[in-house]
């Protein structure tokens, strides 16, 4: 079967593999569509080197059609339509024993820390698989995981119908996490510098600004008749959004930090206090989220499918794929492993 | 009768005013004892002489009886023994609105924005008083408004039965949060690099921590077997403490931001991301804080008084109390501006 290696900082090499059978309590799935993110990029840069091994068949948002069943599954069949909530935990932590599971302190990432959705058969634990609706188009499954984020994100930020939300960067997450709140019944602004990205935004309905040509604070005050946002979601990993985050946010708000920050930040601490700020830091997603996602997406309304996914590429073209996201013109790249045959 | 003025940087100076009577929907409050903070300190080091007036009569934690009543002032009697809750909100603002008076966004700090306790007669909205006990000492009345700060920070951080707190920081707020966790069943460990602090905070039966002698981290998570605390206070002010904060917390622990950051500080997001850790600004209190703070104080066992006031003056000395706050050499300095009689 056809797979792809990372085998070493921006080098990719489509590779041949023997399939295997899938072990007791796992099921192999034949791998639709696969989704390139942000992570996969930090990989493809090298950046992860000293969590990853090499090579690593990575790959973490995906669709597919069940196959195989190992021993000792129950509940699936061949010909299921799945996709996997790419989470293992040791259910021994304290983190799992307190019921975050999500964020188990020896957490295995499937796809970074464990090999991952770019090869035509995977197999995973039973346990990971998600049903996705007979209807609801494989491309479209392969949607499910980065959803889950913004669904997450959105449910931590406890985000209401009425509220007003601010998301800073408008990428794909950013996109998502805005589709989410507009669907529960809030108000959105976000805030893109990239006159492309906010174009794209502005397409969907949504309010933007750009930061680096008005005074954001100013706008969102007058937007909120001076209260300020009731959340603010922190998406851009840009230190310049985290200094002047704290600045958009109400008496009691709530800001989410979305992004990764690999760096110390510069953080207004004196408006956290002054205002009673809530910062709440929201890192994947649990069961609930990923249904969540799967019923946003077979209601065909809630997330703009069509304006997300730019491109749909064959698994040898992965590597040009990484160029293009870097080069940002695009916002969802699929790599059709098996697609839809 | 007798006050005092602060009339610039470090330059406090005993007055003779005339006592007015209280106006409609005010009382008059013969003062007994005036504690004074950090708050206070910085005024007299001139810091806030872009919010204060010139000459002010500072001075916002105290003990007093009522003396007069003005019109309309219903519910007290002279000879009442009473605090100053010392909040003044306009009920308009959208702070206020949501039912966060206590942060409204044009708030009234009495004693900083308008005049405060340090006179013998001083006039107050009849709302803003708290009643006291016929049989707590009035130099512990003093203390109710520190105290009311610690419930506050403790009822924000939802600390419970059994959960482990770091307090960083073991100046008077930093004692007396660590005092109002221990009394709601908390274990506590106080973080703080005075050896003369941390003597006094062992014997009132705390675990402290030297930073600067033992890896904090390490020991955090040996003392929670590799939890992380549920809840760290940051009472220090410290850009070193921050730094060293999200790494204390647990899995979707909580941190209180209660000390004032004047400059912007680094912080530790990724932590913040990769634990789901919640961080929460609080700031001053709320009526409910200062009617716990009084039965603490009633109770007579939660907080340590005696540990706590290290000296009474009288107001001719404040300016040399405010020498010995600087030197670190007093935790809390009560002023008898007309003491028990």
């Amino acid at each position: 079967m056809r797979a792809l290696h990372y085998v070493s900082a921006r080098n990719v090499n489509p590779v041949d593999l023997e399939p295997q059978a899938p072990p007791p309590g796992q099921v192999q799935v034949r791998v639709a569509y696969a989704g390139l993110c942000g992570t996969d990029l930090h990989i493809f840069h090298g950046d992860m080197d000293a969590r990853v091994q090499h090579p690593l068949v990575f790959g973490h948002e995906m669709s597919g059609v069940v196959t195989a069943l190992g021993t000792g599954v129950e509940g699936w069949a061949e010909g299921d339509r799945v996709t996997v909530m790419p989470l293992a935990w040791d259910g021994t932590c304290p983190a799992c024993l307190a019921g975050n599971e999500h964020i188990c302190q020896n957490l295995d990432f499937i796809g970074i820390d464990s090999p991952g959705a770019l090869q035509e058969l995977w197999n995973v634990p039973a346990g990971t698989l998600v049903r996705l609706p007979q209807d609801l188009p494989l491309r479209e499954g392969a949607l499910v995981e980065p959803v889950a984020v913004a669904v997450h994100d959105v449910r931590r930020s406890e985000l209401a119908a009425g509220d007003k939300a601010v998301v800073i960067g408008g990428g794909p997450i950013g996109v998502l996490i805005a589709s989410v709140a507009r669907h529960v019944g809030a108000e959105v602004v976000v805030i893109e510098p990239d006159a492309g990205r906010r174009a794209s935004i502005d397409e969907l309905g949504f309010r933007t600004l750009d930061p680096t040509a008005v005074d954001q604070t100013a706008a969102v005050e007058e937007w909120t008749q001076g209260a300020g946002a009731d959340v603010v979601f922190e998406v851009s990993g840009a230190a310049a959004a985290v200094r002047g985050m704290t600045a958009l946010a109400k008496v009691r708000g709530t800001i989410v930090v979305v992004a990764i920050h690999s760096q110390p930040r510069e953080i207004d601490l004196q408006r956290v206090f002054w205002r009673e700020l809530r910062l709440l830091g929201a890192r994947v997603y649990q069961r609930q989220d990923f249904e969540t996602a799967v019923d946003l997406l077979a209601g065909g309304r809630a997330i703009p499918t069509d304006a997300l996914i730019t491109d749909v590429v064959p698994l040898e073209r992965t590597g040009d794929a990484f160029a293009t996201l870097e080069a940002g013109q695009a916002l969802k790249l699929l790599v059709a492993v098996g697609g839809d045959r």
